[in-house]
């Protein structure tokens, strides 16, 4: 199965998500600019390839500044701070970087194993998640999921399309509407073109077309990721899950949540606390000014339900993060 | 001031606003096959222009076919028919085909009554929204609208984005998010360019962020258009504004509709029965199937007032159109 990220002789390779689904081009990335160049860019991205990504980032650092701790350091904190909203980023960084002191080859170690806990956490989403739809919205549901939380998204499986891949393979799933997501089109591109790579048929909208549709009595749940999830189970995700949430709440179906334990966050007491990442006009419009949040807040009262690798936090009977 | 749409020399004449914001380019429409091609392509669209062109359309018809009944109707009905969501383009065509009888300029000159009562009714729209939003939102309220709903969507002047030009005239306006309304992006091409020409500064967000920019207090109101009003006080209007509506609602900020009274259809009791228009995969992705409503409705539950040019109907306190 194909790795969205991983380490291969000496570098980071990642799967350059900039050119999906034109073209699939592989990126070798050498150095910690580089690594940080990818991530600003969104070439790698999604919560969970984020905090692997952190990780070799660190490995990369611990191989090239071994003998500096200032420069270290320093790239350390370059990369945590490479982009400010989704917690695993820093959190892989900072795993890697206790083992510093134990020479490259103990980092890189722990890299992998950042690597290989978010594989076999896809693996358990998908099943926990595909088990919970079925127990919540019946036989053959149909759902809509914003952004992309495929295997792009993680290293193979991904979270929420983890589990609509399962709900696949159980011949559970009716239909599928991958909201475009604005303003660059995750949705659009990536969702799709794995969703089409698994042999799933589906349906882009315009985002803002999700609640209608919901309303229209067309979705029988909305199932997203999560870039951060607070302890009072406010999650932070991509610009435009808050509005799928309104439109969820008031169709009355449910929103479901699928991220591993790397993204809840217990030191985040709400998403007051979190930094939401502008991230300029320039991604918005060609005409002039704009207000770009990267990601929203959606309180913990619209959300259903919180799949991670471990459990089920049913948010809706009052169960915490 | 500039027309979107007008009568000249034996033609229609109209700006092609699917080649804005790059070029200002004047369409002239000698055919009810142009037209129709026109309106399909939404290089003339906004419910009240579409009305003013239902009117002039059928003035070309009685040009053309005066003296084969059959024809004419013919023409009629695909004029009525174009585009099926907005209820002006056929209360237009039907206004003036009343007149076929009494001959082409019979017809023209209602034509331009309707064109006429639509620049009078943007007028009178300006004012009174203007009057009802410092009402609602005290001294200089920050509003959000979506799609376009300026001059370009009526003849001159506009529905909400009149109330946006008045109230900056009034120096009552402290910002403006225009949301860019995909998948055709009118906001960020047409209400954009409008704002920049009357000098107001904006920004412009995308459609999914505009819940999340009120729940972060950004927003004083949204004020926005409809392309049809239902007898209950449900609103057609763009793919979009029914997110709005609920996130203005979980806000608690006004959320206010402006339209002329030829978009209130009291025959339509409620948005259930109105036909809403799917324009096709095209728009909105080139790489799969899509879903893609132009229209959305708006429970009348969600709407805090309905601004038209004769009256203010606070739908909040249970007021009817």
């Amino acid at each position: 199965m194909m790795r969205t990220i991983d380490w291969v002789n000496g570098a980071v390779e990642i799967i350059d998500q900039t050119a999906l689904p034109g073209e699939l081009r592989i990126l070798r990335l050498h150095t910690v600019g580089e690594l940080i160049a990818a991530i600003q860019s969104l070439a790698v991205r999604g919560a969970p390839a984020l905090g692997v990504a952190g990780g070799f980032g660190v490995a990369l650092a611990a191989r090239v500044h071994g003998d500096d701790p200032a420069a270290l350091a320093l790239a350390v904190r370059k990369i945590e701070s490479a982009r400010p909203t989704a917690v695993n980023l820093a959190r892989g960084a900072q795993r890697a970087a206790v083992l510093l002191p134990h020479g490259p080859e103990a980092v890189l170690t722990e890299a992998f194993a950042i690597r290989d806990e978010e594989i076999v956490a896809s693996q358990a989403m998908a099943t926990l998640g595909a088990d919970l739809v079925v127990e919540l919205c019946g036989a053959r549901p149909r759902l809509l999921t914003h952004c992309n939380t495929g295997g792009l998204a993680a290293v193979t499986i991904g979270t929420a399309l983890g589990v609509v891949g399962e709900l696949h393979r159980r011949d559970r799933l009716a239909g599928v509407i991958a909201s475009e997501t604005r303003p660059l089109l995750q949705g659009a591109r990536l969702t799709s073109w794995e969703l089409a790579r698994w042999g799933i048929e589906h349906r882009v909208a315009v985002d803002s077309a999700g609640p209608f549709l919901m309303a229209r009595g067309e979705v029988d749940a909305v199932i997203l990721g999560a870039d951060r999830i607070c302890a009072n189970g406010d999650v932070i995700n991509k610009i435009g899950t808050y509005s799928h949430a309104l439109g969820a709440q008031r169709a009355g179906i449910p929103f479901l949540v699928v991220a591993p334990e790397s993204t809840v966050d217990l030191d985040t007491p709400s998403g007051a606390q979190v930094e939401i990442e502008d991230r300029g006009a320039g991604e918005v419009t060609a005409f002039g000014d704009a207000v770009n949040p990267a990601f929203d807040i959606t309180p913990h009262d619209l959300v259903t339900a919180i799949v991670t690798d471990r459990r089920v936090i049913r948010v809706d009977r009052g169960e915490k993060p």
